[in-house]
């Protein structure tokens, strides 16, 4: 039942190698242009999208609900959707994945590798439709919607199929054992099984509601485990149209639907916990904030897959050009208002500057050149509401007015910006403090949201040696340096990979530290307290299955 | 100042080969011929193993100790060893261990690799004085002492080395990553690198002190962390002489022997809990009982691996030959007095009898079978003693007493045993208890030591879910089942894999269930409460280390 066989294996493997050769790959395109997606595909999938609105979300194959529940709202429109989605409880949820379990644990990893492909070739045809629904959840501007929750987010559960599948095929399913005893042979047939651990659960954040969930859905997936996939309930309509989707290709095939469910939360009360501690539920994938994903990687019993927040760190040493430099980062800062979990947050800079073409630009300059760098991008009516986007949250948009106080030294302060194409868009410059590297109580937790602090160092080797002692303590996630000193970049790279850092060194142009490609940039690997998400190493698909070896006597 | 370079590239790739074919390898002969190891070998490792006794061991490249500590005993003799280990305090060890980090990481994963291929060519040369030592410290008989201790431990090193050079060398060092945008392509450099996680610890038993603590050991060292090895205080002497080997082999190639270090109690306190709480350590691996395994598994930030303890089940279903089955498993329940973590404790029998080539054997013969079959290896002057060894503990010869009360229906009662070389020898044959399925308190914790139970069942299913349950709660690391009926053997493979339990089906003539070949047989793989070492899968190896990437504009 399964169309394209042939094609989805070729993109396996295809997509296995790229997780070698970490080279440049994609199989979905992030152009959302009408030569590639069709025509009418935008407006097909705006029309989709609106058509949810004020509606029950009836894609779903889990039958008849308990209540109905929904509490989306725009952060453009500052409305509510109206869509609500079929409720049922925990305990129901977790029934129905245990009796669907066996039956997608005995579909071989290729086969369940080729439907879970399928899925994402038809999830192609709904990009647009899920563009518009990122957009009207997370307040993401229309592209990095249409490309995180689009095609980078289906590149990324490709990269955990393909990973998931490499994994359980990496040992044979059987082999003949002969061990010579002198004057006769000892035979024994032996086979090995890779054995899914058991129901999944995925829970979704509310800035990225595909991109990091659909990871760890596909990983669960791919290696035999029926997955519940619960979203914030602030960002459901994404992903349950990813879900809606799984199902479809699943019950086309003859399969239990119920191999992957959607939960939500009635209006009253979150079920994450319940659905986290139930003895039955033995992978948990994780999004989120540091103190719940503490808790749930605290439960014993679970494999957990965490992404908290992270303290991400640039440092500035010295460059070729200091103007570009800031444009780029005053991008990366302003870019979806710093609500990406690579968002830089504390830009050290030495108090006697920095080296710029061999030229020391003094600290005042810098960071004067930062604030209007910043204020230059977002105050372009023509980038600056398409950076931005909105703030998902209102909390995040109140944070970024206390920050006003105690946060040190106000370089920018958060100033009114009016979105051109949605008058009522809950809409926020960054703001940009200067603190002293004493005040390491301001800057050592993530603030999330457009918020940026300067922090003036003695020199470089204060710089680095706070941004790792903040990686390993608090989490970090991204970290930007600058610098042309080859001494200078040992020791970066030294010492944040001790603290389990990624480092984009001296980007520039159209390149930011907050981008992070599928096939190619390793995500949040387990180094440090931001999380152990782990996208995608083999450590992210192997832990959720056991490897069992059988053996008898050959015949 | 490596010796045999290509030799021991040679060796690895050769390993890494048989990881993944899992047919028979093995690296070091498990026969301790003279005309494998020198006509001299065993006296000369008899007499080195004497030389040790009553002395301080001056074989470690530690300095000047704090003290001197040692607490062994034999227990063919009953009496004190009389070695003493330097001892140094807990927070000493850990600081000398972050010391030697920095030179340890720098050195690649194929130097490293290819140094401590080279500790195990050395460690061969004293195998014979490893047997005696692990003889006089674990109770086992010559024979296992030899292979377990020497060729099969040196084999689950090399596996380990293998598996961590190929994991580490899994992800190329660098990739050119170009984007196509259109009219211009982004081009970056980009760079990967295993991070190792820091100080590791191990933790050994006291049964299996180099075969269950040298797989950790090697797994962390070739992964680039410097590892303190802490053995059980009665069982130090034959890891110690690894260590020490280790150590030499730095040494010579002007690494610092801290590397590796040998960590002892003193005798007026146990130390473990002090190292594995010390926030500087990252990693600890551990074999032991299932109430310190939980704690250490339940220290936050650690990564951990453990063997606990298993309630081992066979599985008596119907087969060509009863007699051979029985001659079998009174062979595994005898080998080294069921003190090992893969021997069989619960023998599943249906009350209906099994099925003997069509022929139904009742079931009270089958236990009267079962007792006359251990009776008649055990008193064999010629085969008992040396299958038996001697106990190790003297509280599980206790063990073994008060087992008479409380657990059903003496079948076999224990029967003193002279051992024909040692007459002041701990030797206990096994003891038969007969209990019915209800009486699950009785057995369904481990009874470590020759301790075995028939459990009535009503028929195969019974047995089948009762093994499942007990693997499941109380964990599993073998079952061996016999039947000649496919689709029983298919639910046997199907309950017991949920349970991740490797299952051996109709074993006899001279392979064991309790029997584990390196390369081949995963070992503790995650499944159940028996632990997650996992010998040797991908999990054992990539757990150590994690992934850093770095990336900057291509020149």
């Amino acid at each position: 039942m399964i169309t394209n066989t042939t094609k989805h294996e070729t993109l396996l493997q295809e997509a296995i190698r790229a997780l070698h050769t970490r080279t440049f790959f994609t199989a979905f395109s992030e152009n959302p242009l009408p030569e590639i997606y069709g025509e009418t595909a935008d407006s097909e999938g705006k029309a989709r999208f609106e058509a949810n609105l004020h509606q029950p979300f009836t894609g779903l194959q889990q039958g008849e609900p308990q209540a109905w529940a929904g509490q989306e709202e725009s952060p453009y429109l500052q409305q509510p959707l109206g869509i609500t989605y079929p409720y049922f409880e925990p305990e129901i949820l977790i029934q129905r994945a245990a009796n669907a379990f066996r039956e997608w644990r005995k579909t071989a990893p290729a086969d369940r590798a080729g439907l879970l492909v399928e899925t994402l070739e038809r999830v192609k045809n709904r990009f647009f439709e899920i563009a518009y629904a990122t957009m009207h959840t997370t307040g993401q501007a229309f592209m990095m919607s249409f490309q995180a929750s689009g095609p980078h987010a289906a590149d990324r559960a490709l990269e955990a199929i393909a990973a998931g599948l490499e994994e359980q095929t990496r040992f044979p399913g059987q082999a003949s054992w002969e061990k010579p005893q002198g004057k006769y042979t000892l035979k024994l047939q032996k086979t090995w099984q890779p054995v899914p651990k058991g129901v999944a659960l995925v829970i979704g954040c509310s800035t990225f509601p595909t991109w990091n969930t659909v990871p760890g859905m596909y990983a669960s997936l791919v290696t035999g485990n029926p997955v519940i996939v619960k979203p914030h309930p602030k960002a459901v309509l994404p992903i349950a149209i990813f879900v809606a989707t799984v199902q479809q290709v699943l019950a086309e095939n003859n399969l239990n639907p119920l191999i992957c469910q959607l939960a939500v939360d009635p209006a009253d009360r979150l079920i994450a916990k319940e659905l986290a501690e139930h003895p039955q539920v033995k992978l948990i994938d994780y999004t989120g904030s540091p103190a719940f994903g503490n808790y749930l990687e605290n439960i014993p019993g679970k494999t957990v897959f965490t992404e908290k927040a992270g303290v991400n760190s640039v440092i500035l040493d010295s460059m070729p050009d200091l103007d570009k430099v800031l444009q780029n980062l005053a991008f990366s800062v302003s870019l979806y208002s710093g609500q990406m979990c690579t968002a830089p947050q504390n830009f050290f800079i030495p108090a006697t500057g920095v080296q710029v073409n061999g030229e020391k630009i003094p600290y005042a300059t810098v960071t004067q050149k930062l604030a209007e760098a910043i204020t230059n991008l977002v105050n372009n009516p023509k980038a600056g509401p398409h950076v931005l986007g909105a703030i998902q949250n209102a909390a995040t948009g109140q944070r970024v007015k206390d920050a006003a106080t105690g946060h040190g030294k106000i370089l920018l302060s958060a100033g009114a910006i009016n979105h051109p194409q949605f008058a009522g868009a809950r809409v926020c410059a960054p703001v940009l403090y200067e603190v002293e590297a004493r005040d390491k109580e301001i800057y050592q937790q993530e603030l999330f949201g457009p918020i940026a602090l300067v922090i003036k160092t003695s020199d470089t080797h204060e710089s680095i040696a706070i941004a790792k002692e903040l990686a390993e303590t608090n989490g970090a996630i991204s970290c930007a340096a600058y610098t042309v000193d080859p001494e200078i970049k040992e020791k970066i790279k030294d010492e944040m990979s001790l603290a389990g850092t990624p480092v984009s060194f001296n980007l520039t142009g159209s390149i930011y530290v907050n981008q992070n490609a599928g096939f190619s940039d390793f995500h949040v690997t387990g180094g440090n307290p931001a999380g152990n998400a782990s996208f995608t190493n083999p450590e992210f698909v192997i832990k959720r299955f056991i490897w069992v070896g059988f053996r008898e006597p050959a015949a």
